[in-house]
């Protein structure tokens, strides 16, 4: 079974969207576990104070180490066999090999930022591993989390069903998408192209395999180099 | 006032995080508005049939694009000024530069698919731009949508303090963030480096400055490389 825990101040916003469709349906069924922990509930005193302001100066402010380290030591002692994971734009990029590596293993703690930092001293203590969702800055970890585990939990045995599942393969062959379409036949004037309709599935194959060329080198040419070298 | 509108198969999802903290309390304060639509409101049979099988073949289902399309010419007529975006792996990825341009416009119109690939001919004919979060695979448009908008209104004028919205500039220097430090002094045997707590100001401001490049440089060649080029 695949466990998360969350470390967060607002574990409120949990499962939101992790408890819809397929994956709220397989956490139902007991496919996965999913627990958010409020952080000010380890806080020393009673004013709940998690952080503070940053040494040497600067802007925000930063979530003490202490409190931290109090929280995933409960969380998460030190023979818990899952990776801790610290969402943060300073992280390893999120991947679709990363998200299928944590599908296979026992289940992730995920600590949660919002505006702070993270007194480095704890990222270093308690071996958490930065990840990042993208290049772009979030208000905390909450959303990002979500994004992981999304990722992560569609993956795991009994899921998604047979039909679904097929439909990663298209993304890691290394490209992009090709077009699809469906019924009507005509919409607005403009008909399904008939390579797609023709019934020749050879044809329909290569000009399937042309258009994620054609697309991913417009798109994306870092995506496009890989696949090149890759080849 | 930045207005969103989602287009949706689970409304109920939203505002979801996006209730929360500053964007949540700018959103009560009417800073920006988000407005979640249920698409099967716009299906034409008693069913609510929203999608229909790949033309030609293949896993999954496809958004027909007669149903979007009228459910983007209800929400979105021909004459709105914002951009129509498409939540999909496909998509040109989410960068700060792009949040950026967002936060300045009039808002968005976001179409989350879920599972299914959407029909190519609808995509064309209401221009919807194709925007991806990163290069993992989700099982809908919903949490990518969240990280787009909470991305995007956090820089909307009032959201964040002076002091939060400094933090940004370290982001967008093009390095990753420098480790920071807080109280207390000592955390397990391991103090805050003296350079921090020196009170040499200049001399933090460097060391801060090789700390961001160091990490970058191990952890984003591809950023160093960018950094380099634009220096």
């Amino acid at each position: 079974m695949f466990r998360a825990d969350i470390i967060t101040l607002f574990p409120e916003l949990f499962p939101g969207p992790l408890g819809a469709s397929i994956i709220g349906r397989a956490m139902e069924k007991g496919t996965w576990t999913l627990k958010a922990h409020q952080l000010r509930d380890y806080a020393f005193d009673k004013h709940k104070k998690v952080d503070d302001t940053p040494a040497g100066g600067g802007p925000g402010l930063v979530l003490k180490p202490d409190i931290l380290a109090r929280a995933i030591d409960d969380i998460s002692p030190s023979d818990d066999p899952r990776p801790r994971l610290l969402m943060s734009p300073r992280g390893k990029p999120l991947t679709q090999d990363y998200v299928r590596e944590l599908s296979v293993g026992p289940g992730a703690v995920i600590v949660c930022g919002r505006f702070e930092g993270v007194d480095q001293r704890v990222i270093d203590k308690r071996n958490l591993i930065e990840v990042s969702v993208g290049d772009y800055v979030l208000c905390g970890g909450e959303v990002a989390a979500m994004t992981l585990l999304e990722a992560t939990t569609r993956l795991l045995p009994g899921v998604m069903g047979s039909n679904e599942s097929e439909m990663d393969e298209s993304f890691e062959n290394g490209l992009l998408e090709y077009p699809q379409y469906t019924r009507p036949a005509t919409f607005e004037g403009e008909p399904i192209p008939p390579v797609v309709t023709s019934g020749d599935h050879k044809k329909l194959g290569r000009w399937r395999q042309e258009q994620s060329e054609k697309l991913t080198k417009e798109r994306r040419p870092d995506l496009w180099a890989k696949f090149e070298g890759e080849k």
